[in-house]
Parts: structure tokens; C-alpha cells; sequence
């Protein structure tokens, strides 16, 4: 087969590929990054690069403008290599590497009581053999099951060849004295029951010397990384990163379609360990008075959506996107952390928390765990905002769940001036009902770049409740202000002026931005309603609505019921519980039996499929309304609305 | 730290070393085959290699020549770099490659009323999973797990992340229909109990389609493996090869030292595994009908002394040849082929067999197993002639055992003529009580090149029966023949002239060879003696003796009776039984109820060690005669002398 030379302005070596190549492999070849946001699709328009020469044929060039194509930009993800090519690639959009702890992590409390020695399922047992003799003769090996099984107790234990290979060194460097570190899960249901010997060592180690742990939130979007000193139950570090697999695609269709190409897979899965390895790194420089390492780390536990749990380990998640949505694993096996690939102990347990359903996974149980939602009395509506969005409906009696595909909306993708909730994102809009003249609040003060989630609800509420836009989502044109205007992209409303922005350009909502807002909010209610109609409990009699998710946190409730996002109940039902999937993940750190209380959780969920039938897609259609087609499930809007017409 | 170049003339490249470093260790990084028998102790004297220039400090130049030392040869071991250095290396002697299955393995049948499906420990199981739909979405693996448990009836199923890796595909590819295999152990005593799940595909197999695996004995000189289809119980391939690691140590003791060396036992470890793939090839290979590769290999049952098991899993072995003499594991704990280093199919159960002590390996318990001494009524004395000299006295009421460190005498090493069983070496010796003049039988036909250990027993034997040789070990010098001189080592025998043999040279035996000789039959005697003595059971009531070891079955019992190496018994109580140690693998493999009563033999078995007080010295001084200084113990031996005065 021909091999053709490729050559990037960005790369120092020529790459040779075979005939048909797209140019995004052989960018993975020679090691230049090009973003794909839409996982290599075609349908984002955000990979294009310049053919300065040589052969490439386009696929699609879908999005690309007329004059860019003239001047030989192609998509990435699209073109054939035909030829030996010379390609530019122009600088790709950096993620913002600005997350901060307030803004993502919730507020983690050592919970009540916690006793290390009666809570945990990992122990640090200092072992008393005795000494071989002419007349003991006893290997290794059962000389030490023995003292533990009298010293702890403990039975079936699982010896990893690694540590055979040091037991004789130890054992006789500590004079037959050593510390052990044994984690013993609780397991049923089929998989396997047991203990594992995680570690030996010579070192005499002070009881309440720190025994490391991480619980770690895999996120479409964020990785959040928390290390715990399991002895004290204290979080001593706690960092977040964004999740390296997003140039790969923003979210977890496009990742799917990304890890379903050739290497792709693999290459998700490095990018996502690479992510929690810098987390790692970073999170034990953090910690003051120990010098600890990755290493150490002895235990961990890791809560996130089900593609994210796959991708992690490398398990092709093909079948969660295609109908009828099955995962390869909602509750994954125990493995060590050298099978797994994560650079801690090599022999600690990892606890993958178990999900659900291919949209509900263990961020979702985990969530519901942290909320308390399965041991309240309350009737108690749960939802996770993050990429996707999760709700929960129930009580410590019954639960139902679903997923409602909102696309990323609210995350500031799919909308053109959308961007995440960092520095320079708008995050809070007022229009001024007269004038239709906007203020607004920038993250970090400065210049606006564009519009983050809680902005975009802020935007689109002020517009509807200042009678900009209407119920179905159009722009009023005949109001008298330059604001107001038609745009490349149909008619579109300008929250700021190219003269007051960072990159001098304006900020505007197009009226496809409004469209693809009302349909992700549309979406989430009609989730509500399905489930609430599933289980024949109306909205209202819901006690209280807990958000979790780290952008929940910063929804400005009222104008979210505004628009219809939220169901229209008194404020104080609603609560912020931050990212509870990291907090679960921690509690299940802490304790065996909470990480079976979530286990027990995933197996009480009944897990409703909207797209199995029509309920879902006729509540849909009636949510595609400012705040609903139905306002008397609005009342408080309706009567603002009746009081000022 | 100054680094030096070194070239070896047989290394296309120069290596660098630090200052102080041996020559074998700069070998090592040429990749350079440097022979070491003793384990590169200084002590054997063949791994000389000649510095031509540069800069080396010797520690030692044990047995070489005066001659040799002033041409620039040094013992590559004992030789310290501290310059830039030109070494030659000779060609080193080769291991003959010329094993021929029927002298090293024993005769194989199946066991009578072999049933697959009732004995073995893995299976292949045609599961039929329900299809998922929008009405039942369970994830592929609890699916998968409920089947299982409901058409196998096994729970606790291990399930590896290779296999949960293509579970989806497998599972599509078949149509929700897939075959299993899975590999029950039945294990206590503190170890992991656990259902393996090997692997899964998408293939119809046929039932009575072979099933692979593998039973392995691991000698100190010699690997056996049988290549066995698990379904019909039959061997289909039965290969032998030198253990790889000869050349770096000839016994287990010099092997030891060896791995305690840097790297050293890293390298030991690929030696073996390098063997046994070549093995798994070759037998592969052999089989007719089927095209089988070494990856449809699921199980595999491993022999072997204690430190051949030590080393094959990179476990130091240090502190078996160190009082206390402990292993650091005598039953090694269940491992996947992928952790062992195994290229067979990863997830296959390697099923190492216990062992009893330092120097009563699993090649004792399998062999035990094999000869049914375990279960008879009969007061029985095994013996397993190897390497080593192991002792097993018993029935199915008791079981007591040692170790006699005999060394490699009978196996040709330490003798100066001595060699293998190969081509070219006398086996069998007669000489004429006239005139003292020899006839010999070589292996092959060929012209002689040395005495094998049968050969030696012959030839010792024969020495003192035509009072050649006396009771003491002396030669009689008074004799009027040519064959008896004095040599550069002292009195010697010539069995063959220069002018008879391959090499040209005579072959001798010497004084000091017959010294090694009668210390190792007398080591082995002394180790009746102990055994039978802690018993209070008389060698004389001794109902029968097995022997085990392919090298046992050449022995000439009369001959070995007249040395004093075996107890003088009627003829008819011996038994030969070949490689029982593979045997025993053989028979574990196929039937999980033996690998149980294996191990219950290893706990059944009482190890005496012989070091412990000075019963054993004593027993062992007595037997420093021919064939003993208490001639009652050999009363066959004693007519015939008593005859002859």
C-alpha cells in the first residue's frame, strides 16, 4: 500500500501514513494536537487546518466558510490523505486552566463519629511472627498468613506476586516484625469476595500516622481529586483539573465516536490517567507536614459517568450510544491499581462506585448517597448538572431515574458566544425593561469574553421576563433598540459591544443559541415530568429539589424557574449540594458500608428510558416554551406575567 | 563514578561499565554468554576469558594454570574492571542439545474412568444470554454473571479486565451466545477460593474439541512439559529441554548465589521462561490434527524443586540456602499465566504444586503422589534422583522426609570425566578381575567423550568388586597394570586411552573423583539411615522402593547395591519409575481432586532436616565405605566379598 509523507508546520519530524489516512492520524503520529471537539465527527467545524500542498481529498466541509476553503482549509477530522501533504495547523484553543477549589469542590466535612478502626475497610495491622528455627522450618509466606489470621482475623487473602517477591527481604529487614495493610471489601451478588494484601513493610508505623487515600469524580468536563488521610478521615488536598480527554470531544457522544476509531481508545484512556497523575502530583505537594507521594497512596475511589468509567479502563463503550444503550459494566470488578494503570500502590483496591444505566452512573449513585435522598421521608427531586442531566425522584421508600440528553448547552457549549465559568465568562445578566440595556457580571471582573451557564440562564430569563424574546423563543424585532439585530446567523440580541470586550468582537444570543438553550431546558423538565408522572406524584407536592453538580452551585434559582429549568416551588425547597459525586466517592473512601449503601442504591433505582416511548418526547414538546406551553405549572411566573400585561 | 569502556571480541558493540565492575556483569549488558557453573562463585574455574588489553584487578584465579594466568586469562567472575579492557571469550562449551523424550520422560497414560466433565477443574460452557432491549438493560457483565450462575451454577467469578475489555464485542459477534471457560479451584488454608473466568469467545466450540493445557516440570538441569488436551485426558506432545540457567550455575546452590547477584535473578527468571517457551513451541508444533498455538494453552500445572519455583516467579531464593533454610513460600498462591510471565493464554490458572520445605520441592510431592506411596499399605522408600537426592519414607499412615545435599556427582558435575546422559558418554562399564582391563557401553555408539552417572555407579562398583578399589575409597597401586597411575589430581583409573576416545584425551577416574562419588552414595544412604532410624521402621522391613528422576531409570541396581548407594534389598522391591515429578504435574492437571490430595500430602509430610543434630553426620560417616563400614547392612555384598577371601 502507498505510504504517503506528512509534514506539520508544528512538528519537528515527517510522519509517513498509508494511502486513505485522515490527517488527524497522522497528527496523532507525529504527536500535534488538534482539537476535536465534536470527537472527530465532522460536525463542529473546529479541527480545520491549512493544505499548504499536496494531495488531500474533503470528506465534509461542513461549517467551513467559502473563503476559508479557498484559502485550503479542510477538517481534520474529514480529509483523506492522497499524497505526500504539507499541513498548518493554526493554534488551538487552549482550555483554561483556572479552575478553582471554591468553585468546584463541595464542602467536605469528616463525617460524625468516623473511627478509622471500625469504619474502614483497609487496616494497618502491625504483624508479630515467630522467628524461623531449625525446629519451625514454616515458609514465608504461611508463617505470615498464619500471624494474621491469629493476630487479625482475617482469612482468603489475596497475596499479589509483588509482594512474594519482597516478603523474605521484609519480614527479616523488621526482625519478624511487620506492618500490614490489608483491605477487606464486602462484595456479593456473583463478583468476588476478599481480602487484599495491599502492602508489607519493615517500618514500624505510628497508629494515627496518615494512611493515604484518594476519592476521585471523573467529570465530562472536570476531574476532581481528593486526598484523604483515611486514619483522621480529613481531606488534606483537594484539586481539580479539567478532563484532558476534551479535546477529544466535549462530550460523552463525541468521546464514544472518538474512542471507536482506531487507537482511539487507548488514547482517551492516557489522556484521562494523565489527568489524574498530574492530580496526584499536585494534590501531595499540597499537603503540609508529610512528604507524600503518589505512591503512598494506598486506596481509591472513583465515581463518574458511565463512559467515563469506561473509557478509564479502557472498555469499549460503543453500546452505550447506540440503541438499546447498554454499558459493557455498571459496577466494575475490583481491580488494583496496577491493572487499572494508576500510578498509586500498585496493589491498591480500586473502588469503581457502580452506575446504573448507560446515562446514570456512579457520579449519579454516588450523588444520590451524598444527597441523603435514600434516607429521607421527603419526597425529594435530585439533579445532577453537569454535561449531562441526571434526575432522581424519590425517598428512602422507592427511586426512580433518567437521563434527559440536554447537551451541553448550559456548559457554554453549542451556543456561539457560550463558554465554560471561568475568568471572563458573564456570569449574571440584568436588562433594563425601558431601554432593553443590558449590565452584567464578569468571572474575575475583567473584560467579558463570552457567556458561562448561570449567564446564559440569566440572559434568556431577562430577555423572556423583559418581553425581548417571547414565550416561543423569538425575538421581538419591532422593539426600538440597536440591540437587537439580524446576524450572519438569523436575528440576535448584543449583550456587549465589541468596545467592551476582551477580544473586541460583540458578545450577542443568537435566536439558535435561544433555540438550543430551550431545548436543553425544555429536556431536564421533561425528565421531571416523566418521572414524577411515572410514579404518580405530581410536581407540586415535591418537598424539596436537591442540584447538585459543580455548576448547580452558581444557578440563580429564580430566574431558572423563569425560564422553565427549574420547576416553579417556593425557593427554599431548593438546595445546592455542590459536586456530590466527589463527596460520595469520599464517603465510600471512608467507609465499606457506605460504599455498599451505594451499591444498594444502584440496585433500588428504577431506570426509566425516555426514549422508550412517546411520554418523554410529548412532555418535550411541551417544554419547548418559555416557561412552559402549560402555565399553570408556572404559577408564580404566570402571575408576574398576568400582572404585567 | 569513572565509567570504562568495554569490547568483547564476540560483542559487535562496547559497552560501558562503572569502575569496579565484574567482567560478567559487563557480558551481561553486551549480551554476552559468559558460562558460569558455579554461579559465578569463583569456585568452578570455567568462565575464563582472557584480558588481551586494559585494566582488570583479579580477586581470585582459582584453578587456573600457572600458564594460563601468564597468557592473561582471568576468572570473569572474580575479575574486577578498572580500565578501559579488550576481553576474548572462548567458545563456550555448549550444552548438548540431544534430549531424547524416552530417556526423560515417563511413561504417560491417561488415568482409567478420566472424565472431563466430572474431574477437571475448568470447563467450557456454551452460555445463551437473553438479548437486551429498551425492556431489560442490564450491562453486558451482570447479564453475563446471571447466566453463568444460572446454566453453570458457579458464583464469585473472577472476572479479569482483559476479558471485560471485549465482553461487548464477543458478546455481539455471537449473537448473545458465547462459550465460557472457567477454572474452579478448590482451595482453604487461608488462600483465595475462586472461580476464574479464562476467557470467553464468540466461537461454537464442539464438545469433545481439545481444550489446551500444559503440565511442566522444572529440574535444575532439565524442563519437561507435556502439551495435554484436557478434554480426552491424553498427551499429544512431549518435549524436554536443558534449563536455560545451566550456564549460570550447574546446581540449585550455585543458581542461589547467582540470583542474589544483581540482575541476577531477573536474568534467571527469563532463562527459565525463555525454556519453557521454546518448549511450548516445539510442542505446539508436534501436535497432529490441530493447529494449535501456545495462546489457546488455559491451565497449566507447574513441578519443580523449591528454588526452581522460586526463581521461575522471581521470588529470592537467598534464605533457602541459609540456615534456618526457609523458603519464602512452599505453596504458591493462584496466578494468571499474564503475572507469571507465562505466554500461554493470559488469564490461564498456573497451578504451581506445594512443596514441603527448602529442599523437598513440589517434584517431591507431585512424585509422591505419583507413586502411590501415599496411599499404600506398603512400607515404601522413594527416591527421586535429580539434582539433588530427596527421601521419602512412608504409606498412607506416614509420611517422613529429607534432603541429602548430595550434590551433582552421579548427574557427571564435580567428577573430572563426568558429564550428561548425552552421546558420547559411558554408561555402563565392566572390568575384567584378571587383568583389570575395562570394556565400556557409550550412549550413542559413537567414540567415548566421558562417564555419565550410570556409568560411574557402574564403574565404581566394578572397581571394588575387582579390589581396584577398596573399601576406603583407596586405589590399590600394587596392581600390576598400566591403568592405574598416578595423575596431576593424584591416583587414577584410566577407563579409556586417548587413543579410544573423541577428544583424544583419557578418560580417568580419579582419587579425588571416587572421594566425590562415595561422599554423595554415602550422603543419600545416610539419608535412608535417619529416616528409617526417626521411624523406628528397620531398612530391612522395607516393602518396596520407588525411584524417581529420569536418571533413576538407568541405574543398574546391582552395581548401585555394591556401592552402598541403594539398600541391599531383593531386586525385585525396586521400582523405576521415571519423571514422576511431571508425572504428578500430569495428573494435577487433569483432575482438580489430585491437586488436593498433593497438597494434602505436603501438609501430610514430616521434614526431618538432616542439618539439625548430628544423627545425620554419623550416619553419613559410616557410609564414607564401600559399601559401608557396617557390612551386616549389606549382606548380599558381604557373601560375595566373604566368598572371593
Amino acid at each position: 500500500m502507498a505510504e504517503y509523507s506528512i509534514k506539520f508546520d508544528v512538528a519537528p519530524e515527517i510522519v509517513s501514513v498509508p494511502f486513505g489516512s485522515l490527517i488527524t492520524e497522522a497528527a496523532r503520529l507525529a504527536g500535534v494536537n488538534i482539537n476535536q471537539p465534536c470527537g472527530g465527527q465532522g460536525r463542529c467545524g473546529r479541527c480545520a487546518v491549512k493544505v499548504v500542498s499536496g494531495a488531500v481529498r474533503r470528506r465534509s466541509a461542513l461549517r467551513l466558510l467559502p473563503e476559508d476553503i479557498e484559502q485550503g482549509y479542510v477538517l481534520a477530522c474529514q480529509s483523506v490523505i492522497e499524497g505526500d501533504t504539507y499541513v498548518e495547523v493554526p493554534p488551538q484553543e487552549r482550555v483554561e486552566r483556572k479552575l478553582t477549589i471554591d468553585r468546584v469542590v463541595a464542602e467536605i466535612r469528616v463525617p460524625e463519629n468516623y473511627k478509622f478502626n471500625r469504619d474502614q475497610s483497609i487496616h494497618r495491622h502491625r504483624i508479630t511472627l515467630p522467628p524461623p528455627s531449625m525446629d519451625d522450618q514454616r515458609d514465608d509466606l504461611s508463617r505470615m498468613i498464619t500471624a494474621i489470621r491469629q493476630q487479625v482475623g482475617v482469612e482468603n487473602i489475596k497475596i499479589p506476586l509483588t509482594i512474594l517477591r519482597k516478603l523474605g527481604s521484609i519480614l527479616r529487614e523488621g526482625d519478624w516484625q511487620i506492618t500490614s495493610i490489608l483491605d477487606t471489601q464486602l462484595h456479593d451478588d456473583g463478583y468476588l469476595a476478599q481480602t487484599s494484601l495491599v502492602d508489607i513493610s519493615s517500618a514500624h508505623e505510628i497508629d494515627d500516622n496518615p494512611l493515604w487515600g484518594v476519592a476521585v469524580d471523573i467529570g465530562t468536563t472536570t476531574v476532581t481529586l481528593l486526598l484523604v488521610d483515611l486514619v483522621s478521615g480529613q481531606v488534606k488536598a483537594q484539586v481539580s483539573e479539567y478532563n484532558g480527554q476534551i479535546a477529544r470531544g466535549e462530550d460523552v457522544i463525541s468521546r464514544i465516536i472518538y474512542a471507536s476509531k482506531e487507537g482511539g481508545a487507548e488514547e482517551l484512556q492516557a489522556l484521562v490517567l494523565d489527568t489524574i497523575h498530574e492530580l496526584l502530583n499536585r494534590a501531595c505537594k499540597r499537603v503540609k507536614g508529610f512528604n507524600v507521594e503518589p505512591k503512598d497512596i494506598v486506596k481509591a475511589t472513583i465515581a463518574g459517568n458511565s463512559t467515563m468509567m469506561h473509557l478509564l479502563l479502557g472498555i469499549p463503550a460503543e453500546s452505550i450510544r447506540l440503541s438499546p444503550f447498554i454499558t459493557a459494566v455498571n459496577e466494575v470488578p475490583i481491580y488494583s491499581a496496577k491493572e487499572v494503570g494508576l500510578n498509586i500502590n500498585p496493589e491498591a483496591v480500586i473502588l469503581c462506585l457502580p452506575g446504573v444505566a448507560s446515562y446514570v452512573g456512579a457520579d449519579i449513585t454516588a450523588g444520590v448517597y451524598s444527597s441523603g435522598l435514600d434516607d429521607t421521608s421527603q419526597v425529594t427531586l435530585f439533579m445532577d448538572v453537569g454535561t449531562n442531566g441526571e434526575i432522581v425522584l424519590g425517598s428512602r421508600e422507592w427511586l426512580v431515574t433518567c437521563a434527559c440528553s440536554a447537551g451541553p448547552a448550559f456548559e457554554g457549549a453549542g451556543v456561539i458566544n457560550g463558554m465554560r465559568a471561568t475568568d471572563g465568562a458573564i456570569e449574571e445578566v440584568w436588562i433594563n425593561s425601558e431601554n432593553y440595556e443590558p449590565t452584567y457580571r464578569v468571572i474575575g471582573g475583567g473584560k467579558p469574553r463570552g457567556i458561562c451557564g448561570s449567564g446564559l440562564i440569566s440572559l434568556l430569563a431577562e430577555l423572556f421576563m423583559t418581553g425581548i424574546v417571547d414565550k416561543a423563543g423569538h425575538l421581538k424585532q419591532d422593539l426600538s433598540t440597536p440591540r437587537i439585530r439580524e446576524g450572519v446567523n438569523g436575528p440576535e440580541y448584543v449583550l456587549a459591544w465589541g468596545s467592551e470586550t476582551e477580544h473586541t468582537h460583540d458578545i450577542t444570543l443568537t435566536i439558535v443559541d435561544i433555540d438550543n438553550l430551550i431545548r436543553a431546558k425544555g429536556a431536564i423538565y421533561a425528565g421531571y415530568r416523566v418521572l414524577a408522572d411515572r410514579v404518580g406524584v405530581p410536581l407540586e407536592v415535591i418537598d424539596q429539589m436537591l442540584i447538585g453538580g459543580s455548576f448547580g452551585k452558581y444557578i440563580n434559582i429564580e430566574k431558572a424557574i423563569q425560564i422553565g429549568l427549574l420547576p416553579d416551588m417556593p425557593w427554599d425547597r431548593f438546595q445546592f449540594l455542590g459536586n456530590t459525586s466527589v463527596n460520595g466517592a469520599y464517603l465510600a473512601l471512608l467507609d465499606r458500608e457506605v460504599h455498599q449503601r451505594i451499591r444498594k442504591i444502584a440496585s433500588r433505582m428504577t431506570y426509566i428510558e425516555l426514549s422508550a416511548d412517546n411520554t418523554f418526547y410529548e412532555a418535550f414538546m411541551s417544554s419547548l416554551f418559555l416557561p412552559h406551553t402549560d402555565l399553570t405549572q408556572f404559577p408564580s411566573i404566570k402571575a408576574l406575567i398576568d400582572k404585567k400585561d
